[in-house]
């Protein structure tokens, strides 16, 4: 490594990834060593390393085993999506923060819950139904199932006041998240909710998290007409 | 660093993370000092900081330009996202993949189109639509608008038998992407060809890629109903 190297472990980056948009290398073409890298832009090896390290990050080439490296030969649109607690969600977007809970029950946990948990046997769970509101509007209508074995003390939690997802964000961090996101139509209970049309299209976002493999909780994050979640990378 | 080490960055993170699991450190709480994680767990100082990376990659901690550390006081949820090439997607869950271009027409932009490239002037932009398959039937009705003077051989490619889908990710490699996920109710058209009901619910992924500041296309990928996008971390 030379002292007068002075190129950021960012500016290798963009150097190499200006390579590959320049089309000086295409998809499935092998790299320059690491090492020769180094030495052609004189400076240090574990600098190059950050870098492919970061375009291996973004999908856009792959790193073998014994330090090779090429542009991937099928590639994908990698994002990152950065989804916060509603409430800041709310608060980012302008609006003024509003919580309904409508019902907490505990009762047996339908077929799909169960699954979404991977859990096989039948048990007893605490729905949480409750409402995000921007402004005073309906935002998102959550459908919330909680483990109670993961989770015993949400049973002392008032969830009136404070809403299980700041609760649970606050209190149970997860080491696994699933998500999944898809489009349903509003039926008459929901759209009363969210204030919509009976059959108007609803973007969903599902998510169940888990601690080591223990579940914590299942919600079906269901927003009003013209929700719209946007990632730039 | 001590030759006898043994810990990897994965395992120093994972005990970092499990610190925090356990809610010995809760939100909003510094971390110790890299060096003295180091020190504590007789690894090398840059173990300590791939995996405080890593954590912070996962949107766990924070780190600051002192080179202080704590967990984040407003957890996210951070998913990577795979969206791969259309035919990809269909292959990985089984399918054959089909085709068919519906319509090849230059068109003035509409305002919308204009708005996401982020242009202001009008042009007369690359109109695509096509259909992707999935053992027949229809699975994603793409809406692309393609930029021709970013993409000026376009003009030259025959998109009945290749896709633009696959010809821009092989040809255009784009520097920056924005992503929007929604929901919106087929009309009577876009029914029609995917074969649902009209006012069905439908799954619609936006995207707008750009080389430095010069947008390359942007397209509507509407999925037919049930479809899902799943993530996992």
């Amino acid at each position: 490594m030379s002292p007068e190297s002075r190129l950021s472990w960012k500016d290798v980056r963009d150097q190499i990834h200006d390579a590959i948009l320049s089309g000086r290398y295409g998809p499935g073409d092998r790299l320059p060593r690491d090492v020769d890298i180094a030495d052609e832009l004189n400076c240090a090896r574990s600098t190059v390393q950050r870098a492919m390290q970061a375009l291996s990050d973004s999908g856009i080439v792959e790193r073998r085993r014994k330090g090779g490296t090429r542009v991937r030969p099928d590639p994908v649109t990698r994002a990152t999506l950065d989804i916060p607690i509603t409430r800041r969600e709310v608060e980012q977007k302008g609006g003024r923060y509003g919580y309904q809970l409508i019902r907490r029950v505990e009762a047996v946990a339908p077929r799909g819950v169960l699954a979404a948990c991977e859990l096989t046997e039948p048990r007893t769970m605490l729905r949480v139904e409750a409402l995000h509101l921007s402004d005073g509007r309906p935002y998102i209508f959550e459908d919330r199932w909680i483990c109670l074995e993961t989770v015993p003390e949400i049973g002392d939690v008032d969830l009136t006041g404070q809403n299980a997802n700041e609760w649970l964000v606050q209190n149970k961090p997860y080491s696994r998240c699933d998500l999944r996101f898809y489009a349903v139509s509003a039926d008459d209970s929901v759209a009363d909710l969210l204030d919509a049309e009976p059959g108007a299209a609803l973007f969903v976002i599902e998510r169940t998290t888990w601690i080591d493999a223990a579940p914590i909780t299942t919600v079906k994050a269901i927003a009003t007409p013209g929700y719209q979640l946007l990632t730039r990378s």
